[in-house]
Formats: C-alpha cells, structure tokens, sequence
C-alpha cells in the first residue's frame, strides 16, 4: 500500500470532488467528478449506484486512478493509482455518511430499485506535482 | 466526430490546463494536468516529451479522455474521449506555440536529446455534467 504524502494530504481534505478514472468498457478511460469520504482507517471512499458505468468499470477492473487538483493551483496535483473494493452497503448506511458531508442526499437521482454500494481504494501508487 | 455543446466550450477556453487521462502500461489509468492549445482548427492539441510515459501510453493506445473541470464550480465537467494522433515537431515550432500561450518555454526541463511531438485529439465521444 503506497503512502500518500504529507505534502499534498490538504488536496484530499479539502478538496469538492475526487476525479475518478476507471478502464472503459469502449477501451476508453472513463473520468468523472465524485463526491467522496476520507474514511477513519484513512482510505478514500466513494458511495456508487451500481447501474452506472463507472461502478460496472470498477466491477470488471479494479485497476482504477484518483486524481485531485489544487483548485487554488491547477499544477498543484495528487494521482493515487488505486485498487476498488467494492463491498455491499445494506440500509445505505454509508450512502449516508457522504450525504451528510455534502449535507445532501446521494440517492436522490436513484430509481427505484436502484442499489449502492461503497467502494474503497487502496492506494498502489502515487505522483505528486507541484 | 463528435460536438462539444456550446454550454461547456467555455471550459476549454478558459481552463488553464486540461486533464489528460491515458491507459497506463501497468493497467491503472494514468492522470496528469498539461497545458494545451485550442488550435485554429478547433481541436485540442498538447506538446509532449516522447520520453515521457503518457507519451508512450498514447503511441501504443491512442484511446485517450481529456477532462476538463470549471475551477468556480466543481461540478461543472467535460469529458471528451478522443483518438490521439500523434505528429512530429520538427524544430518545436508548434512546443514553441503553446509555450507562447503561457508565456513560458515548454522544454524547460527536457534533456538534450529529448524529442517533441504534437497531439492533437479528436473527440470520439462527449459528455457534460452542471
């Protein structure tokens, strides 16, 4: 497991959004801006409905990047290539501890019938800039 | 070809970087900040060192995806995945015009025998969020 660094922890602290990048189903890297949890054990953390892309992306490769950029400095940057864990997350009890960071509901685009899970990252690599 | 919508061209205009997201030789996709020109032609171009690893990602899987955030508002996104072509740069005529742009020299930090290239992105499919 690789060691985020002192020197650009602010970034995941402070940050809106993490950029996650997933291997496409087209061959193509898929990136979106997620909102996200940095969990007591340390981990980042993100709460997905699995009829998305990106959920079925991480499913199928857990070879997965998370990017996040100094909204203060653009060349300020933090890539963590990471391994997902998806796990289950019955009665969204964790769905609920985003929400409650962002002070918002992050099942409220969910379809009924739509499900969540959590999915954690454990960080392989990682490159700083700036 | 596909459009970038008029509701979020403004982001290329105006982002001082773009996000450039390749498939990363150990798997894991690869995520790096890099300055860029918005050509005459209106595609999105960068200049790269070939002895770069994005470089070398790209030669070998031209699927690429270019995102960009708003930096008011981090929930205003592009996502433009695009076939990168690569072309020679003789003479850095076109490193020297991004350089111009930013009022810097891009090849500050090559070495000597370091080589440029132009590539130039051509958007395969789009989408927007906010």
């Amino acid at each position: 497991m690789a060691e985020i660094p002192a020197s650009h922890r602010d970034l995941i602290e402070n940050s809106q959004v993490v950029l996650l990048a997933t291997n496409g189903a087209d061959g193509y890297p898929q990136v979106t801006a997620v909102w996200f949890l940095l969990t007591d054990a340390g981990d980042v953390a993100i709460s997905l409905n699995t009829a998305r892309q990106k959920t079925k992306n991480l499913a199928k490769n857990p070879e997965s990047t998370l990017f996040f950029i100094d909204a203060q400095n653009p060349y300020r940057t933090l890539e963590i290539r990471a391994t997902a864990r998806i796990e289950a997350d019955p009665g969204q009890v964790f769905a609920g501890l985003v929400g409650a960071k962002y002070g918002s509901n992050v099942s409220d685009h969910d379809q009924p019938g739509d499900e969540r899970v959590a999915v954690h990252f454990t960080p392989v690599k990682v490159n700083t800039f700036g």
